[in-house]
């Protein structure tokens, strides 16, 4: 289906939790679009072995992780790949924004795991005003001007690369160990790559952003890119309720906006996947709940 | 183990909840005694097809029954085959009183399942005295007496049969389509076996019970027995919260009574399979992290 149709329920994460509520709202015949990795989920697939997923006995990340894949394919479901950065609710449906394109869903189900990291001091503050989640989305904002890109896993030099075709100047700080090196990186001239660096804070400085970090040097530019893994919930949902690390939510998954649904690790601990399961299962009832009522206004 | 030593964990219901539970227990080390039915759940083995339980994609239930018993199995866990008849709390353990003997735990995950029937009216309210569910248990009170028997499957008239060895004499009432007819009741000089009669209430009629019936007809008798499935929550654990069908509980599976824990169908709907088995990883979690502050103190 293309975007900007509407779907009646959006599923965000391919862990275990994503993937249980997008079977269930395919067996109550809803039409789904499930975002994700095209491998599910990097930490299931990496893990050495699971004891206590009821049914499967001693089983491999690997292989569990397969199975769920066949699981998926039998439903006639398929991963859509694809980084939503930002969930607004308009009232009787939720506007989803991505990397690739806009999309439409009556209900949403967010389940993409944890965010250990926490928010730098001031990032949350010059969110929209200068600190930025999206390359992709707001590259364009930065013609002819400079840009620091805070990349958080290898996929992200892409991002640095393309917003480089735009802005003047990217510095990129790579906040992972790059085994490879940096070589395509570092071979453009807009682009400085500097390794080793522990960003502290970020704030503004006249009309630049300045990121400070533990060596002393600071570093300024007209916007700071923040490229992590997993967004933190409250700043990809606006006005979402949370509490630590986890979204504030009831036994049936909702959470405080009407028609958005958690399950997984995001819903807070303990981090297990027949547990994630389990409450995939729950929030797709609910939003298939949420769904009739809303179809009876 | 014998009864009377104490156990970390009592985990009383075999379905995917019960099964989770005592395996995620065991995983954490813990001194576990299951208690369920040798074909550990008889909803799941007769369900046709399941199409959500996560990576078994449209899996007979039977076949998702026996992919449990092996990972039951592979965990060193077994199945301990009784009928707990009442739990109560003692401070820091618990007492339960089981229908072939009493066992102690430190902690309790109730995964009972959901009891559909409602209780009669003054059944409650006559609960231990006059009317009971363990007619091994209390049968010794019946010497020289008589006793109406409710019962809710074939295998309660074995409990009849037992009672009226002790009992003058013991009506009962088959709550169930007998295929295969009475015969060894009917042969019984002291069991009367009267089918097709509604019980509408029960009450104190002087010294005796007395059971109204949709005929019109009363029985009276010393005492009254209503042998079900499933025992109510709120009778099985003495001060139990709960809410209609399912016990009160939080995100974390916790009840209002300290170290009891529940999950499954009897923690409220929905009644699904991976639901079940996500909480039973919970409960455990909680029961676990229960069991270290318990040993603090």
């Amino acid at each position: 289906m293309e975007p900007n149709s509407r779907y009646d329920i959006a599923v965000i994460g391919s862990g275990p939790g994503g993937l249980e509520a997008a079977i269930t709202a395919k067996v109550r015949n809803k039409n789904v679009i499930l975002f994700g990795e095209p491998d599910l989920s990097r930490k299931l697939s990496g893990a050495h072995r699971i004891d206590n997923y009821l049914g499967f006995p001693q089983v491999p990340g690997e292989v569990l992780a397969e199975n769920f894949q066949k699981h998926l394919s039998q439903m006639g479901l398929s991963v859509t790949q694809e980084r939503i950065t930002a969930i607004y609710s308009m009232g009787d449906y939720f506007a989803l924004q991505g990397k690739n394109g806009n999309y439409e869903a009556s209900a949403v189900i967010l389940a993409t795991g944890v965010v250990m990291e926490k928010p730098f001091p001031g990032e949350n503050e010059n969110l929209g005003r200068g600190v930025s989640y999206c390359a992709t989305c707001d590259a364009a904002l930065y013609r002819g001007k400079t840009a620091i890109v805070l990349g958080y896993s290898a996929k992200e030099e892409e991002e640095a690369a393309f917003l480089a075709e735009i802005a003047d100047h990217v510095t990129y700080l790579p906040m992972y160990e790059a085994g490879e090196g940096f070589g395509e990186l570092e071979s453009n001239p807009k682009i400085t790559v500097r390794t080793g660096v522990k960003p502290l804070s970020m704030e503004k400085a006249d009309a630049l952003m300045r990121l400070r970090t533990d060596s002393g040097e600071d570093f300024d530019a007209n916007g700071i890119f923040v490229l992590r893994e997993a967004i933190a919930p409250s700043q990809l949902v606006p006005g979402l309720q949370t509490e630590g690390n986890a979204v504030v939510c009831d036994r049936q998954m909702k959470t405080n906006i009407a028609g958005l649904f958690v399950c997984g690790d995001i819903a807070g601990a303990p981090y297990q996947y027949i547990k994630a399961a389990g409450e995939g299962n729950v929030a797709a009832l609910s939003a298939v709940s949420y769904l009739s009522a809303l179809a009876r206004k």
